[in-house]
């Protein structure tokens, strides 16, 4: 079993004086932080808190999570981050799996429900004197570091079994991919319950790159930071890029990366941003992989338009299609493997056993690799239409139905149908002048007759989660509710 | 098991235009490399070359040697490099133990003495025409990649087991220390026999950073490669500082480091390598940690006179006295664990058991750790005095006679005594008109009495390796035939 020294007070002997965190409340060198982090591991430690033990947390993005976290970690008990936007109701579900030993929150009052966790509250502990301190630990790289629930649009959320050895990998497939600057330092607006959060605080710590956290994205504040803190990386969602863009400046210049997560980026939104200056990059992860996995590089943005990049060393990727792999430029199921894919679903076998085998995750992801080994992502499987037999992928329509001049948005999806199994439905945002007619013309041009949406329903606007994925699965649902436009029979 | 993509495959992919290898012969990207590395991995594969096969070479430091090593790991066999300084009699046990299937050699005539092993020239096989090409291939971290023989100055060469994921460790722990430019390019001066030359080979590969291959050091060359090569990563022994300190030029500004491996170095010299700008910094490390674990930053150099550094994540080191862990500060033998620790020696039982213990490293070298957590080696443990139940350190009398204006050089070795079990005898270089006895009351000043030298021989000059470590072994053999200055009872 692989271990490593406790990668805070590495940085703590390494680079003791070197800016380890800012936040609003101060400035933390890695000395610093180590001791806070030695003197509150001491407190969860008189608690009782140990290795294995899980420990549930609802917390603003604020320094107090970072020491909690880090004590976590040095503790070798396991993280269990909640969603501070989730309802009682919603956590219900996620507590009963995760049973935690002890769940940490803020003072802000919060109804539990019918749950009754033993809670404390940050404040209070970290009030707590205790005469303990732990300085280090070793950490082992087949434990369980965190439990980080997907926030899955439907059904049950599932724990994914995140290893210190994922979070390890996680890093340096990261570094191997963009670099490791003496003078990097993040700036940190992403939430911290969500793996794209959670990483960066340990790639932090195994790089030795600071940390400027910010409790939520204001897109001026952000920019002041950028500039005054001389950040050189940046994670964000597409929303994110657009509130910068929106701003006069261009980018400062010692900005090397700004990471592109969450949804599919619309090429013309990160050229936009390469216009500006912003060094944005696609990527491509997912919580079973402990974040991004596939990044493209800056300088492939143009030549590459629409791929998320190659996969980071040591990372293998196939496309799936039946029993064999598929062919440069098939589609297919995107299957990944490597040190930083999660080992399966905490107390979850079945949804374990159907999502991982030997070694490689099932995504549930469409896409394929080109020739040099490059991923372009098309589609959510579970989003694929079957109709009479083939296959009719949502992307492609969509990105059909947007070339039109009179479509503002689009969403395809599948609905089921007497004849066909499924046909293929297009939710769309048009112009008042607009007719079916026309956009039935222009797409009967670009696409084969079985891809042609059997039925339109007219939306003022598409539903999207809050990375800004399209919430396929509310539009099927919600089918019967919608104002149908046309019908291709009518047509 | 771990896994990983062909390490130059995906540089070809990913970065197919950045130089990879530059020789007198001339310059390949990373395409070109991969290329001729399938085509050539094509060739072996013709000859029945395949996974586990040990393959020996003994080659100058050429491209071909380059494009053998990558065909070979791409191949999954077992890379078996000869040094090219030993002679047929030196190289009999060697063949004996690693038993290759397959030699290949220049065509330079060498007597292999009794051993009649099979062999190739490489000119044959590269004019070798084969259909066949091997573009890729998936790297298993647990499968062996070389068996590298220790230089041992004395006893039958071990052949340590270096595994892929060995070379994959040593070349993260080496990232994560030194960070990673995308400019960065090597100037590799040193053997490809050892493990410290290898390394830096696959470094190149795993990092995408050039490698600017010279077939032996030059100094007044190395310096114009330097320059004219945008080189940024150098690796060296003390001779080799010694010899561009002698040129005129300060270093050129893009070096950004140059490591320091082989025998201790001097205080004296770093400083004055960094007087002249060359980024000169101390590491630690052997062949059965896959090249160095622990690295001095250079902003520690002053700071931390005289110590090797901080072991490289996720490196472990402790220093062990008996069963247990030595305090700060205090001497005991060296133990090293982590991912870049060799499994064993190969078919050499014996000397795993001994060496290799609960996945610790006992490397046989004394030293202790700071309180940061920093290492400074002192000696050998073979070299280790134990004088009347007394440790006797060479490395501190050596370093006071040192700091004797008319001492020159000198040795310090144990020699065996019916009193005391072991005396402490001296080997100097005095000028003529010294005299023991102002040694001797110089000594006595900065030593206790058991630390006295109680013989001191005269020599010309001490014996060392190639690497500047002082051949004690040797003087211990030969102490019968070294010229008697002073027998501390005639004082």
């Amino acid at each position: 079993m692989s271990r490593s020294p406790d990668w805070l007070h590495y940085q703590a002997e390494v680079h003791p004086d070197r800016l380890a965190l800012m936040t609003e409340e101060g400035r933390w060198s890695f000395d610093n932080l180590d001791a806070d982090v030695a003197r509150f591991a001491g407190i969860l430690s008189d608690l009782g808190i140990g290795r294995g033990d899980r420990v549930g947390y609802r917390l603003p993005a604020n320094a107090a999570q970072v020491i909690l976290v880090h004590a976590l970690t040095r503790l070798g008990a396991v993280l269990v981050p909640l969603n501070t936007r989730l309802t009682a109701r919603e956590l219900a579900p996620i507590l009963d799996n995760a049973d935690p030993a002890l769940i940490i929150s803020d003072g802000a009052p919060f109804d539990w429900g019918t749950h009754q966790p033993k809670t404390r509250t940050m404040e209070a502990l970290m009030e707590t004197t205790s005469k303990r301190r732990v300085w280090d630990s070793t950490l082992n790289f087949d434990d369980l570091h965190a439990l980080v629930y997907t926030s899955g649009t439907t059904g049950v959320p599932k724990g994914v079994e995140i290893t210190v050895g994922n979070q390890w990998s996680s890093a340096l497939g990261f570094a191997l991919n963009a670099g490791m600057l003496e003078q990097d330092r993040w700036l940190h607006v992403m939430p911290l319950f969500h793996v794209g959060g959670l990483t960066i605080l340990f790639r932090s710590v195994i790089h030795g790159s600071g940390v400027v956290l910010e409790p939520r994205f204001d897109a001026a504040r952000a920019y002041q930071l950028l500039q005054d803190e001389r950040i050189t990386l940046l994670s964000v969602v597409p929303t994110m890029v657009h509130r910068l863009l929106e701003l006069p400046g261009d980018a400062p210049s010692l900005l090397r990366l700004a990471l592109l997560g969450g949804a599919p980026a619309a090429p013309s939104l990160i050229d936009a941003a390469h216009r500006r200056g912003y060094p944005v990059v696609p990527t491509f992860g997912m919580t079973e992989t402990c974040s991004q996995v596939v990044t493209l590089e800056k300088s492939e943005v143009t030549l590459r338009r629409g791929s998320s990049g190659h996969p980071n060393l040591p990372t293998r990727i196939r496309i799936a299609a039946g029993e064999t792999d598929a062919p440069s430029g098939a589609i297919g199921e995107i299957w990944v493997q490597g040190p930083s894919v999660a080992r399966g679903y905490w107390k979850n076998p079945e949804a374990t056993t159907a999502a991982f085998q030997n070694g490689w995750l099932k995504t549930g992801d469409l896409g394929f690799l080109d020739e040099d080994g490059y991923l372009t992502v098309t589609d959510r499987l579970k989003d694929l239409i079957i109709r009479g037999g083939e296959n009719v992928y949502p992307s492609e329509v969509e990105a059909a139905l947007l070339s039109h001049p009179g479509v503002a948005d689009a969403a395809v999806f599948g609905q089921p149908d007497p004849e066909w199994g499924q046909i293929v439905a297009a939710a769309v945002v048009v112009s008042h002048s607009e007719t079916p007619t026309s956009i039935q013309n222009f797409l009967s041009k670009r696409l084969a007759s079985y891809k042609m949406p059997s039925i339109y329903y007219r939306v003022e606007e598409i539903p999207r989660n809050a990375s800004g994925k399209i919430l396929r699965a509310r539009l099927q649902q919600d089918a019967s509710n919608l104002v149908k436009w046309v019908d291709s029979h009518d047509l």
